[in-house]
């Protein structure tokens, strides 16, 4: 459930519990959870090993920080691993894909939020959807 | 060490262990860490049970997602507690204060990064320092 508070006409104060947000199955693979303040879009995936990411960019900036498990990306042409307790700093328009090493929980930050996903517009990543 | 990839002129992909960034002792009771992409700052709160942020707004979005412990905000004029894997979306402006409740690790989100403290002008921060 979600707590708000403030005043009528302003932006509001929310308080989320990640139990209560719903985890789309995206792919057999692939589950993901959002959350939109006003700027900043936060969103965890759970990636199962193995599971893939394929190549894509967007205008939003992505701050990808590695919760539990490891993911191996492709971005800007290069390799690296990023591992728990690891953050990744992609910019704005720079193309990257990931694949989980293991059984993995990666926290991603946007700016601004995907309003792409806000509108269901997420076929690339249900590409492995059954 | 901070691992970056990414032609001369263009904003750099960066990839950040935590483990290396340097955590800040504001005071006895907080220690900080942080990270800075393109339009977002990560922070890392490491505080002991009873320490104290007190009252301050700031024109920087944030959000608290708190990964260990829990915290009793004072938002906006009303008290919530956040708890590990719950999140408190303070909108732009929103004037804020906060207490452990017990040990505990909170990841705070910003947008636009922290300037003020790029600039070591953080000293509502370290009140309790000896």
């Amino acid at each position: 459930m979600e707590q708000t508070t403030g005043a009528a006409g302003r932006e509001k104060v929310k308080a989320i519990k990640w139990a209560e947000v719903e985890v789309e199955q995206l792919s057999p693979q692939i589950g993901r959870q959002f959350l939109t303040g006003t700027n900043v879009m936060l969103a965890r995936f759970f990636l199962k090993k193995g599971a893939t990411i394929p190549l894509h960019s967007h205008h939003h900036e992505q701050v990808a920080y590695v919760l539990e498990g490891a993911l191996r990306f492709v971005v800007d042409g290069s390799t690296l691993i990023v591992r728990s307790g690891e953050v990744l700093c992609i910019p704005p328009g720079v193309a990257h894909e990931a694949v989980a090493l293991e059984d993995t929980i990666n926290l991603d930050i946007f700016n601004p939020p995907r309003q792409d996903w806000l509108e269901k517009q997420d076929a690339y990543l249900r590409q492995g959807a059954e």
